[in-house]
């Protein structure tokens, strides 16, 4: 038996996660595997960069083509992140007929069914465990060990960023600009956090799992995304005081034929499973029709647990062809269902408003919720400051905050209700409207 | 293709909960193993018993040889549970090159080694998903997911029983005796509960766990084991006010090349990740030198999420038939490693002593835990009532209740000190000693 020959694509840190671990583990790789798993070339774009945690004596290449045309090489490790070049390197590799594994989700969340496609038409696997949850076994488990299941939800704890964030703003009553500092300090947000703090990262990593999960196209353009930049240290106060705690979490169902998917902050009740997943870990619950409920828990990123599920899917892949059997097979995925329009949504709501406190404006508050059918579960009034006027006059008027939850609603008619409220006059500002998540397990 | 032919043995609860699986979802099922998958003989133990939930037109025998020697039948499921008659009937199935797929903790824990070795010899498959945590993927994801990563750790609560009743006892101060009670009502445990409070279920999935994650035969009866019936109200009440909660965890490592293997009471800080896993509900927890740390929760029993489990390892079969692959390959079980002694256990402890507080008690106690080198982390002194002496004597002496948690010990110092202490004249009683863990993650 010759050895399994992997072309590596990127080096960053992932990249030099896996590639450490494959020589660091050598020999139970090889034990896994059926033979030993060897590195050939590594796909970079500086041959000149300085890399003081890569092993020495790799062979290094700026041309894709060094690994896609190289005849020996069996398995493709694609580490770059991106949707280009990323999707060009791994059709050109699976039409190579080289096997890929690829940690990129923002390229399945794109282009996952094209590329499956191309692997199923030359017969390659292709394999994307660490696309989601970094080191938590969540693709494996979906695509078999739940695979009698009828699934119809999955809601998840997916970006290790903004739940630092969020568990610090909650725990220290820190704000959102000081948090996200913190975050960037230890390494765990970017120079540029947008697409961690706006849910576009989750997002992507949501539509990977509610494909595999109900078996239907689902397209990170298809996931409504609601960020944390308008979370206050007020609005950690009141969920606290409410019994929530607040955090981004990525949410799909299957409900009558249609997908809903989205990411958004939500108020979870103390006692739900996803409130105690605090700091960089993720956390995946399922629902299916055998198993009811189903959690997984672990580190969302870093290099050595992304290595792990890297390396479970080069391992899954190194078996097949040490054993001459088929490559693991390729998830099925069918067409895309309707999606779900957010407007349909039905959940409960958290409502902060800032008032000019006069006599009637409770009143004229719960008129326009009970006209939209939007019942209230509880209301906390606080005076907050006296404070001048916005005409410059002399009359002190009272400043108050008022936050309201509802019960279920339509987020339609919830919509409809904030825009009359920010119209009437005593409403000085919706501080913030925060969907509120109901169910404890 | 043909369809999948499967011999059922058992139809207790959970051959009747994967026989409706089956049934419910033959298409969904078909899809995946890529052919039909049917029911052709069911061996029970009495051809009359009623069954209500049992779909009409199935075909019973009284006579395992019916399904053992029947040609056309290509999996058979074992959910009688117990080591005989199941062991026999299941390696005479593997003998005629059938895969089997089991429920069977005990089997396993017992005879594992074993049957995976006749699977070895004939070529089958052996597969026992739902051997521990019912319907939550775990051995898949120990087997596969996790397969690049050297596994030093398994914590777990894996027995719902004990699980439900710890919950109930901790969360209204009810004493034991009330909790088995309500187990039994609820159905969560049976006429006789000693395979459940006693530890000697989870010590069986502890057993398979361990032999998984380290690649080494564990037995059952290589477990360490000390079940609930000692806890009192007393106990949840110091727990609670010391800001720990009372688990039966059971502890697989591996240490300096020994296994350390156990199931007990456990006082878990209110931070630890299992802390939070209550009722009915199971969970496990690995920590392995890729990924870090990771957990598994959802359903540890019940009929469908059983089934869920059984049904994952029936399509992976059934899958490897349809295409003509080869059966889902084998856990490598290495020999057995040494067991480190309990006596040599290194953790916290927790002592709850009665005495008669006479002048010098306390002086008596630590002299006697300083001498053996166990170190205080914390002492509770409660004055609970005065009461007559042990004599009859006209003196009433005061009777008080301390508790002491001291730092890491050595479990045979700790056990000693227990003996000297229980032997001075003052202490009436050691009432409890329980195990302290005070990693929070």
């Amino acid at each position: 038996m010759g050895s399994i020959s992997i072309g590596m694509m990127g080096l960053g840190v992932v990249g030099t996660g896996v590639i450490n671990a494959i020589l660091e583990k050598a020999d139970a790789l090889a034990d896994h595997a059926g033979a030993p798993v060897q590195i050939a070339k590594v796909l970079v774009r500086d041959l000149r960069a300085k890399r003081p945690d890569v092993p020495k004596g790799l062979s290094l290449t700026t041309n894709p083509a060094d690994i896609v045309n190289d005849q020996g090489i069996q398995v493709v490790i694609e580490v770059m992140g991106g949707e280009h070049p990323a999707y060009e390197y791994i059709a050109a590799a699976l039409r190579a007929g080289k096997h890929v594994v690829t940690a990129n989700k923002e390229l399945m969340a794109k282009r996952g069914p094209e590329l499956l496609h191309i692997a199923s038409e030359h017969e390659s696997a292709l394999r994307f465990e660490a696309s989601v949850g970094g080191g938590i076994p969540i693709i494996g488990p979906l695509l078999e060990d739940l695979a009698a299941n009828g699934l119809s939800a999955v809601n998840a704890i997916i970006n290790g960023t903004t739940n630092y964030m969020l568990t610090r703003m909650a725990s220290d009553g820190i704000d959102y600009d000081t948090a996200l500092r913190e975050a960037r300090e230890r390494g765990y947000a970017e120079s540029d956090p947008a697409d961690d703090v706006d849910g576009t990262d989750a997002a992507f990593k949501l539509a990977i799992l509610a494909s595999l999960a109900f078996r239907t196209e689902v397209r990170d353009t298809d996931v409504f995304r609601e960020g944390i930049r308008r979370l206050t240290p007020a609005d950690f106060d009141y969920a606290h005081e409410l019994g929530y705690v607040i955090k981004l979490v990525a949410t799909a169902r299957k409900v009558d034929g249609r997908i809903q998917a989205r990411v958004h902050p939500v108020f979870l009740p103390n006692t739900h499973p996803l409130a105690k997943v605090d700091g960089v870990y993720n956390a995946v619950e399922l629902e299916g029709d055998l198993v009811d409920w189903a959690m997984f828990q672990g580190p969302g990123a870093g290099a050595r647990p992304t290595a792990s599920a890297v390396l479970a899917d080069v391992l899954a892949i190194s078996r097949s062809i040490a054993t001459g059997a088929p490559p693991p097979a390729l998830p099925t995925i069918g067409p895309a269902l309707p999606i779900e329009p957010m407007a349909e949504l039905r959940t409960g709501y958290y409502i902060r408003l800032r008032v000019n406190d006069r006599p009637g404006v409770m009143a004229q508050i719960t008129t326009v919720l009970g006209d939209l059918n939007v019942s209230l579960a509880s209301v906390i009034q606080l005076a907050t400051a006296m404070h001048r006027d916005a005409t410059g006059g002399d009359e002190a008027a009272q400043a108050a905050e008022i936050v309201i939850t509802t019960h279920v609603a339509k987020e339609a008619d919830v919509q409809e209700a904030v825009h009359r409220l920010s119209a009437l006059e005593p409403v000085d500002e919706v501080g913030n409207l925060i969907r509120v998540e109901e169910r404890t397990k």
